[in-house]
């Protein structure tokens, strides 16, 4: 347990989280082990054995030898998924950069406890539980039982004006994350996926693509939930003022995090961290996931060991945030609604994956013959 | 029932099936209807009502849409697949084709009873039950009650010296596979898969390629489970052989299964005829059964409706296979192990892809507020 020496401050109306509060991220984030490349060769000695002909199942054994190396066992088990997905506002819609009204985060909210989303449609699909967490939504939610109440504060402050986060909220945020993944370990949950509901989050997100890549904002926009073409001059325009105001003072991810980020996105860079000190594989969602968990890997580089990039989003700065990650996608489906969609259809992979791994036979215990 | 007037001539040591034959394939095969495109007109109008902006699940929309044409209703199920796995040999590995021995496919097809193959994995992983059918493997198998005899002869002639099958061994072999769409549809499956295993396929499958497309070998060949270079040149070497020799003889897509292609082939062909005649999503897994996939649509235009890609196999010729289906792969991993281990990844998918159409709130249902 860390002491929990500080608050964050906020600006709420409704319940506020109070848990532990992390005061550096590093210093405070949880450590995360590199994986051991050893295991990686046992693996792939092991799938040699397999009756199939030699790297016949292509991406699915990288897949399975990686999951053996996270578990450190030849038999790794990803049966019990869970996806979490974390919710927050935006001050930036201000500018009018979404055309939806900023109530539908709240909205959608409701939506995932009452079961009726893609997220839990897909989840089920995969036979992954659901979480849904309030790391900082503007508008009061409804009682439910099923709702996780972390919110730091009710939305952020518009990133054109200020910063979007106060250092301390951006710790608090973090440490929602770090909660979680140390929840799902200890429920037992052996594949985390995650993912996110914000509107106007494709904003900030491609804020923390520019800031982390130096790209021109031009290379990292994108429609997000469906800008039109006015719309995406003044998200543009909202980015440009955003990178010119924050950029100088921008010494680290973290700084970036608390200038251009949101509650739900700090939240899944801590899920990312944790988890990985878990030793869990984590599947990464589309453009917004990604973000965070590149912020995660910059946090903490070790983390990049745990990731899986479940596809590639058509959002146009997904790409640049993959080669921070270090991580190819699996699927590519055209996919663009985040929630944590696209990677509960890429555990169903992952979950072949290892089932083929674990339970094939042998050349030997078969008695079938090898290559000539 | 259609009357079975004559007997395919076999020359197989082993238990023959005396089944239902084909007599005239374009006369005798089930009849496929197109998919109404009205149906898909009605999926897409209710895309829009469910709570997700429009468009944003990519490519897991155009498939749901799918679904909902071919069941021709609004709540389509795939939640009981079947993987039908035909095995056959082919007289072709005379020519060295296959590093691995012949004795490989009986091996495996045990293999697949006893449940130590990939496709049983990716199959339990999906959910998919699975059938194994020999159409005409070269060695005799021991007794096994999951078996389905349904062998034709014991292997194919080599088709660099003569055409593969007879005129009645390729009738016999497409019902073969209508036989076992018909009882999938009649146990109720929603969701049909299928593989196949007989060493030295690739070959065959090449050679259809190249009959069905006018492309040169070269780009229609590959290392398969893993030709080396001495034996890539031989592949090569008997693929001519064989183009030269029947090239000049093929009028249609059933001279081309004739002369150079397999039981297992022919089974897979009737298999995808059978499975859309019975309003089925088939799922065609990768090179080999994308060339059985080709034949049936030669042979019946309208099975095109009913396919799935499920994956691009890393064999070259896939491509124009893929072309002749007129279907962009699902998945792209890498893979080239055949079993039908592609098809079952992609049913994962697929199943996503319904279970979001089906399940999700509309925004109306969840009270959430649409776009601007």
């Amino acid at each position: 347990m860390r002491p929990s020496t500080s608050r964050p401050r906020v600006r709420s109306r409704d319940s506020v989280y109070t848990g532990r509060v992390i005061n550096d991220p590093h210093s405070n984030l949880p450590s995360v082990r590199p994986v051991d490349s050893n295991w990686i060769l046992r693996a792939e000695k092991r799938q040699l054995t397999l009756t199939k002909p030699p790297g016949s199942l292509g991406r699915l054994e990288e897949i399975a030898n990686r999951c053996v190396a996270i578990a450190e066992s030849m038999t790794p088990t990803v049966s019990r998924p869970r996806i979490v997905v974390f919710a927050g506002d935006h001050g930036v819609c201000a500018e009018g950069v979404s055309p939806y009204p900023q109530a539908v985060t709240a909205q959608m909210v409701l939506n995932f406890l009452h079961g009726g989303a893609a997220i839990n449609a897909l989840a089920g699909a995969a036979g992954a539980d659901l979480r849904v967490v309030d790391a900082g939504v503007a508008s009061a939610i409804p009682e439910h039982a099923g709702l996780l109440r972390r919110r730091i504060a009710d939305g952020t402050r518009n990133f054109c004006v200020e910063a979007a986060m106060t250092r301390e909220q951006t710790l608090a945020a973090l440490q929602v994350g770090v909660d979680m993944a140390d929840e799902a370990a200890a429920d037992g949950r052996d594949l985390l996926g995650f993912g996110e509901m914000g509107i106007g989050n494709t904003t900030p997100a491609s804020a923390i693509a520019a800031l982390l890549t130096g790209l021109p904002i031009e290379a990292v926009v994108g429609r997000g939930a469906g800008a039109d073409d006015a719309m995406l001059v003044r998200k543009m325009a909202a980015l440009t003022k955003a990178i010119a105001l924050h950029g100088p003072h921008v010494h680290d991810a973290f700084d970036v995090l608390a200038r251009v980020g949101g509650f739900e996105i700090a939240a899944m860079t801590g899920y990312c961290v944790g988890g990985a000190a878990h030793r869990r594989p984590i599947v990464v969602d589309g453009f917004i996931a990604t973000a965070a968990a590149a912020l995660a890997v910059r946090l903490a580089p070790n983390v990049k060991d745990y990731l899986f990039a479940a596809h590639r989003s058509i959002e146009q700065g997904h790409s640049a945030l993959l080669d921070l990650i270090g991580q190819r996608p699996l699927l590519d489906l055209a996919m663009r609604l985040g929630e944590g969609t696209g990677g509960a259809v890429a555990m169903t992979v992952i979950r072949g994956a290892v089932a083929a791994f674990t339970q094939m036979a042998t050349f030997e215990s078969a008695n079938v013959s090898g290559a000539a």
